[in-house]
């Protein structure tokens, strides 16, 4: 069933204020949550609401306060994010380097000791309806997926980078990341009984594969970097440049060997307005977005599309028509509503 | 045979001064193209210097003045370049970009109007020594090679990003694009007879192909995305990224139907003694180096190495026994030399 989409936020806004998150925590991380659930980011959405509960629960994740501000140069900004959460620490940059954004021209924000934040897609709309260019990246530490080029052993997480690109129509929202897949996606393919869509991975003796099991089985494979066998050099550089911004600028990462899942981000926002006008910015970035959509399709049934066409049209069907929430979540909440006497979501 | 690497730094810049270049532009390019050439960038070295004295002969590069500053916020900058020598102007704006993130953390420069600016990943020593990360990206908005991932026409250049990243040891220096490969590889390949290495490419009809002529036939072709056929939305992506950093916030692009040789240049500094200092970032990149080094090689012949390594070991080597230059470059500055009364290099 469809729900409406502030029904959604307000739900689990409840959810995670009886968990014990304090002023406006629980508000902002539901809000990201359901968004990335509008977007289409259904694995980073409302599906983590269970698992962040019980991080809460058990003192992973922590519950009050502020970050800790480690720098503040203004324009150049490290906190120590204590294991708070990743999605409120997120969310709270992005609105900081939007503001700083708008008096230096650009801001960068590095977190360290945040927790998990989500859906990095998902905090883009917060900077483009300011009419900011933002990027988000980060990387977690404490797990290793994906082999550099050329190597057996994993060295980097998918390190994702998310870009939000305004434009005199709809603004562009880039998704992307180091490795062709995730740990997720191929835990989707194993319990589905299904192959990945192509030589993905590498086995533990180096061999390409398009078997999901490889970081389930023992001795453990890889995922191969954006790339793949062919030229995966550039996703091997593209982790290296993501996990330098996210764990260098913060100072905290892979050397002090972390435990449980974390992060390590990156925020970085652009005001077009104060480098060579909001206009100038829009009017270029406007023209190639219509080159990219008017380019001739391969396949005439598949339109050239926009990063994030189907993540806004997701949106406004959220906001406008409601929003159906995956399979298993209404379930996965049912404890903690129990817990706290609240009534179980519609399924 | 090999030529002191000083005595051709010196060479250059009495035939880029001859040329009517003012100022210390002649040495400034000289020496990025002689360091091109030891990085192994050898396409985008003194291979360059002819072409770029045929430019300024027919006053398309221009020879003489600064660029005009359109924003100085102090920490976000806008220089329309007037078409002077794009290696000069990428070379000052690294230098500027270093002083500026001395002061506040991070500086971002975009370059408009820029003449063509040669090797991405020879500036990134300039930064390097300083301690500081760097990244310069451009795209040249008068050719269009690349398609948008599911799409038949191209829309973009290569669109390449080079990153500098210092360590505890050997710094990285990542040099990627947005393609896989460019028209410079594909015009090798074609003049030797061979096939690209890999489906790197597309026809007219949008059928993948490793055929090298396709930019050069009637109807046209386009090079495809990094990630190729199997996952070309990310290099897609990363096009889109690299075009609104440097023709977005220059605010002069495709939107202009510029015509000729040109590029528009970001460049992007950060002092990590201003984030969570210096040491602490080299102590993260470090590790990270070192873990991909000791990555077990898929094969034993082929230890992992990190982006950078062969172009660190060129320059040592250029510097101690000396550079040799490529076919034909020596060939290509003979009427310049005699033109001007110089003796001819050495081959």
């Amino acid at each position: 069933m469809l729900h409406a989409f502030e029904d959604i936020v307000a739900y689990a806004t409840q959810l995670l204020a009886h968990a014990g998150l304090d002023g406006d925590k629980p508000r902002v991380i539901a809000e990201r949550l359901a968004l990335a659930d509008a977007m289409g980011h259904t694995t980073h959405g409302l599906a983590l609401l269970a698992p962040y509960l019980a991080e809460i629960e058990k003192g992973s994740m922590s519950r009050a306060g502020d970050p800790e501000v480690v720098v503040d140069r203004p324009a150049a900004i490290v906190w120590d994010g204590r294991r708070l959460p990743g999605v409120w620490l997120t969310a709270k940059a992005m609105e900081l380097a939007i503001e700083r954004a708008k008096v230096f021209g650009t801001c960068t924000i590095a977190v360290r000791r945040s927790h998990h934040i989500a859906c990095l897609a998902a905090y883009l709309p917060i900077a483009l309806e300011a009419g900011m260019m933002a990027v988000v990246a980060c990387s977690d530490p404490a797990i290793t997926h994906v082999a550099p080029y050329g190597g057996k052993k994993a060295v980097f997480t998918p390190d994702p980078v998310a870009v939000g690109i305004p434009t005199d129509g709809d603004p562009v929202l880039i998704d992307i990341s180091a490795s062709i897949t995730t740990a997720g996606r191929c835990g989707r393919a194993l319990a589905a009984g299904e192959r990945l869509p192509g030589l993905w991975a590498i086995d533990a003796d180096g061999q390409a594969t398009d078997d999901p099991s490889i970081l389930a089985s023992e001795p453990r494979g890889a995922l191969l970097p954006t790339g793949g066998i062919d030229h995966g050099h550039k996703g091997y550089a593209l982790a290296l440049w993501i996990e330098a911004l996210t764990q260098g600028l913060s100072g905290w990462g892979r050397a002090d060997a972390p435990i449980g899942w974390s992060g390590a981000v990156f925020v970085q926002v652009f005001d077009p307005a104060l480098f060579a006008g909001a206009d100038e910015f829009r009017r270029q970035t406007g023209w190639l977005a219509e080159a990219c959509r008017t380019s001739p399709p391969i396949d005439p049934a598949r339109p050239v599309r926009l990063p994030g066409a189907w993540a806004l049209a997701g949106i406004a069907r959220a906001k406008n028509e409601g929003l159906a929430l995956q399979p298993g979540i209404v379930q996965s909440l049912l404890p903690w509503a129990e817990k706290w006497g609240l009534p179980p979501l519609a399924d």
